[in-house]
């Protein structure tokens, strides 16, 4: 039985280099990541079982994808193999900026494995098999039939009884605000717990308001029980605050915490997805809302001072990281 | 005026870094290659003026295709910029092999800006433009586009008077043997220069008998000038050997050298186009048929004791290589 | 149910950077390893469903180790966890050879947490829970207690039902060849598959007489139903000969097959442990006697040519090795 | 027809490599470049076609640095090569600083072939061959020989009717400010294209009051056109601010935008020239003089974080630099 | 004659590289260090002769160590060996921070080689030889024997007219407020120079009141000649402020100076050592009191821009420092 | 009192990174180096005390070389520092080879502070203070200066009884055969160990016949008491033979003993000076002739498994690789 199961693309990231940009380098640095693992890893590390729904080729470079999760405590029960001989695994290049030089993106996840998996190769049982299903915008973004698919799995978990966990994440490399627009609202009637940034809100759902009007309105129109907004402010590209809010609609609660300042931000990716984790774990594990808050924020936080996509993380960290930001507490290190 | 111009597409290409393979890798080594864009860059550095046609992405990652292209001294004026959002550069992973645990490759170049180039993008006086134009096989194996646009760029060389070479360079994981046999003897008739092992002309063309005689025949079948066989022996991973012979069809004369054995592998991807390179050389400058025969499996041999895809070398170290072979001067190094 | 379990230390092994020397180097390669997890770890790439019975400390060197044995497909469901805050993982330092220099070892391994592991900690369950268990001479080796647990986990499998697999790994740096002798005679009776070197049955064990001769009385002495013997030739630090016999006493049979010769040996250490994995694997798989051979082979084979204790290997190229070792295909690559 | 023809010495730079020191390192990254090779190479990739007029050795080090010129488009046309066996190419270690440490400079770049480039050698053409050629106080700096072909350069390109530039980059290690200004004060009537610090001009040219009046004196006095100063503030090794001020003498207007804050310092070396390069592609591309100092705050600016001696950048990024900078849109990243 | 014997353990570090944690690292940085060679080390690369008194094992890591001992200009002529197999050098695993993440500490420095050290393995000349000794509250917090050892060492080197230092040093992690209290008020009778800071004075010794008095109290207390306290400021793990108050019982004079802001620090470990060294060059330099603690500072200061445990240094850029700390001079580089 | 001081040119040595060629690489390991101060690394590293008679800049960069000289515990005791602001520490590039293409050097060391040292910059008491002078025909090479110190230091140390050692080193690029010849032969009347391969005996010095004849011809002509002369065999870049030939005049005996075969060569540089550090410190420590040889072979061998300059040996393993040189052992390694 996992707590939660994810739906979504597992990417390779390549970065340059010893220094080097794009355009001069002659190596990189190689993660495996992507939204949805980037969740599910997350969970997975503070202590709960998880997996991932997902395909992927079963030549040496899925291989090595395979491993990492694997390495995360993430199952790979879920991830069905390409065998086609064009399978692919979606990938992208990410080069650190350097304020004001900004990070670039180039995708190139055009025709991936992942693209091609239909809920049909789904058994069953999966949908008894999860107290939480979890899944993101970016699905519907890449195409027809990820967009259906994501329709698909979110109805029947949420007929099974688990949970249905949705993370906007909006990219306007991969759809319009329009179509977003229209096609989460179709989904939002089935999904308990909802995350979005306070900017996609107003950008790409025409909201208007005091966020927590805005999250409210969320709640009461579609039925959802958890609005989860995390609150960034970049500085520079080494240096941002963090924090969130949430609303809780069952006791038509907020919980936020003072934010974190300073951070010494070393990779921005993926610090959305560790929140989410953080967020998730607290909900799924039945932790009161204001530790749900700082489980959310700790992970999203720490995740900025991690190189690579996938928050990795002990428990123990975490746990310290709430304590010593809760108290104050600035000793340089235990030793 | 340049003295050889080569269609072709450019590839990126993945090694895994510090020992690692595939299954455990955390970064790549990233070379620029591609079967005639090797060819291009040897020649190039022997000293002759040459130019790739091409097409890649725009982005930041095509640019650095771009920069080490210009870096060989290969003009990059057609080199075809490809702008539009899902433009992709080809690419394939190359794990290195220790025997007699074998180099594996991974192709991921279905999609790539290179088959959407269109002979139509080509300016008319391009024709008028080069000595000496050459291509290989890997381009019809790669699609019905590409397929096309090689015969129509051949046979527009051809008849702008134009030497015309070509390398089968059969790869059986891109095409059939049979729909090569089918489609090069096609352009054979087109062609001048004619590059071949032994191996491909008895497997995929069907050639029966001794080396010499199957030159023979390719040579009065279709009329084509020169034949050229390269002659590898792989003893391990790190050692091989290799010579080549060629045929003057002009003279019936054939030309090689004793083998160099011994090789010192450490890297053989390209070492098959360097030959290439340096046979061409020796003809676009006039060479005699021996010296020709010289350079050809002197900068095939070198390309195998260096790392990425191009022969980067200086000319002299190569004249510095002939004549040591030709001498049997072992002397360590100079200093 | 698990195929295998093995039990054994878990070590972190420290090879000296980019050409340096322990005397004059500033950074270390660092990999996972030890005997029983090499063994455990070959077995689940191969396609079982394989576990460790050891301890290791719970800060983050520890999860480390944890994180790439799970990476393995390795369970961690039996890697106990130590508190203490004395806890160590057990180390060693390695630097390559390089003939005539050779490869140097220099062990860290006292006080580690595996030496306290307790058999008591296990729950009674796990004796019902594998189809074999496997642990070597090290352990015995290395104290009172893990020699002593050691027995008791053999003679608790056995009389469980489940294969007994044991491997000599004669390290005389760790204990004389008499108290091995004395050690291991013991428990010989409890042992189902064997596995020694001819230099070991000859130094430690007295043993006299032919190979064949040998792997008989060992048999017929103690009960045991296959005796597996490596046979390596070191030419030089990066060229062996490998093979092994394999005697059936079921079947009075001796089963070999022509040696891997040539082999490019990059990584040595490990590799007598794949060759356990793989003629582990053919056994527990039930495959013919010749082919848990090949499987054996080939696994202690392409060890040799991956860096790092583990062999990190697919199944496919597993298949694809024995394959071509039997066609004596050489072809350089596939692409 | 060139834009621009730079004169001036190619460098080597050696950096400690990952982290370490000139004290303890035991490899140095090493950087191609030199102020008026980084000025051409600016200038190129902003679209402009550019050369440099230089001397350095035909060894392999000498290849390398042309291949790394090429890579950035400049041409090396006016390259001259340098056979004599005591060639070599000047350089220089570059330690960097970490805030209250200074970065360290420790030059080796005397007896370089560059010294030895006699205008004598350059063909008659080549001064009507370019719309612009700049050249920096360094030159006159190294020795007797460069300070002579700088002058005849100056005078040459003048007479037939190109624009020259002239930067004063004072370098207190090379030679004195009294020497400095009397060499200078004499070139000045050639210059059209000034480019001098304000630091500079009262330190060196003595000159004081408002760096406003400053400005136009100059221009004045030696009927120079535009007199263009970066403005840097160091608020610590990895934190500057950036602007300018240009002064167009034909309009006896001066233009300056808002500094650049909190740029994310990792590179501070060839800033300034980055400047100058932006600075020049805005005047010899005829844009009006706002976007004029858009270009060279921006580039100057791009460099601070760009790795190496030369900004490698795309003409796009700088772009959406400028339209950044000008929007004070801070979104992260576009994806 | 040496100016300084310090007696402790060296240690090895290990961090993880290339922006990899504990968690995911495939490699280690390795340094050398400890508290007590790190202030031999600073005052060796001052210009004072140095030596430390310690026991290593004699294998190839050992020799390691030994090496960069040297390299230090450290003598390693009371660098004991230790030829048991079980000689263990000590380590511990340091993991750099990303505030709010802070570094992390593993040791694992039990049983080494140092432990074993007995002052009788000393020659008798020993204690006549140095002008002063050093050692800190480390070792007394390791065990039994170092605590009677330091004892016996301080008491020797006092009666034979040494200059006596100590370094609290306090790690919680080694021992206990109490025990450590207890243990130092018994040597502080013997001690001449005091290095202690604010904090441990206050939650260690149970001091209350004002620093300056509380340090008079010491002096007065046990007849201390010099008691030294820096003063750190942790604002980031990036970003620290750093100064020291200095009491030189003999005249009653408090001396301090300006703090260093904005410290761009890369490495904190060893920054309190390397003050101490600062310090103690200047007293064993006979330096006025003012320029003891300019010394200690700077020292202090520039070990956290510098990788590694000890501050390697030149004193041309320490005076430099202090010049341009009191001079206010913050030109970017001298070139 | 030092056992051996030696007169020559400290050196960096520079060599293109991770598989990278002159041609295109973007960084160097930087090793130091220098026929002489090999030798004294050598000898000191297998027990006896050192130092070299050099001068090297005070810059950060000299003082790397220092602290290198240092850590293989050479005495800088008369290493003298050029303060000067053209003080230069002579270089040179070296890429590795791969068969057939050979390994370059590229000289970087003209105009360096060593061609300035000065015997009169020596002390008085420094001709009693050793046993032995070493130094070799590279300083006669360089130029005038170091051609008459060489000369000087040669004759005075003679002139106070120190054993004088003398190795031609023959460098093509540097002088002429006959140049080497003359001055040569006017030195060696004080030459009393002297290494000369047969190549230079023959083609330098003309000598003909066998090599015994020529050894004693020489020891005759001369009277020198040692004549000693490694013989290497290249089978390929990476696979030597090496043995010497030792010949005593005093006894008029010959030494030899069986050659090191199938040598895994990685690096060339510097082995025979190992060969000369092992000879001098068989001498030097009165060890038996056979063992002299011994000694000498087996330095020379290990070196070339060895990457950089200096042999960093310990005894030990010196001992061990003599013992299984002799004894035909070929384990692999001891764990």
């Amino acid at each position: 039985m996992y707590s939660l199961l994810t739906y979504g693309e597992i990417l390779l990231r390549y970065t340059p280099q010893n220094g080097t940009r794009f355009l001069n380098t002659t190596g990189f640095d190689c993660y495996v990541g992507g939204a949805e693992l980037n969740v599910a890893a997350g969970v997975s590390q503070l202590g709960l079982k998880t997996g991932i729904i997902t395909k992927i080729p079963t030549n040496a470079i899925g291989m090595m994808a395979r491993h990492k999760v694997l390495s995360c405590k993430v199952s790979d029960e879920y991830i069905y193999p390409d065998y086609n001989a064009d399978a692919r695994i979606g990938s992208y290049f990410y080069e650190k900026g350097s304020s004001p030089r900004k990070p670039e993106v180039v995708y190139d996840r055009n025709n991936s494995s992942f693209l091609k998996l239909q809920s049909q190769e789904l058994p069953e049982e999966i949908y008894n098999n999860t107290k939480c299903f979890h899944t993101s915008g970016i699905n519907p973004a890449l195409g027809r039939n990820t967009s259906e698919q994501t329709m698909l799995m979110l109805k029947t978990f949420k007929e099974h009884g688990a949970l249905v966990s949705f993370d906007v994440n909006f990219r306007g490399n991969l759809w319009t605000g329009e179509a977003a627009k229209e096609y989460i609202e179709k989904i939002l009637p089935y999904v308990d717990i909802f995350f979005c940034t306070e900017d996609t809100a107003k950008l790409t759902f025409l909201k208007t308001g005091k966020l927590e009007t805005i999250m409210k309105e969320f709640a009461e129109e579609y039925g959802i029980s958890y609005i989860c907004t995390s609150r960034r402010i970049v500085h520079s590209t080494i240096n941002h605050s963090f924090t969130s809010l949430l609303y809780n609609a069952g006791t038509d609660t907020y919980y936020e915490e003072k934010p974190y300042e300073n951070i010494n931000v070393t990779d921005r990716i993926g610090s959305g997805d560790a929140y989410v984790a953080g967020t998730l774990y607290g909900i799924l594990n039945n932790l009161d809302m204001q530790q749900v808050v700082s489980y959310g924020n700790a992970m999203g936080v720490i995740k900025n001072t991690i190189t690579g996509d996938i928050a990795e993380i002990t428990k123990d960290e975490i746990d310290a990281l709430i304590s010593s930001h809760h108290s104050g507490n600035n000793a340089e290190m235990k030793r």
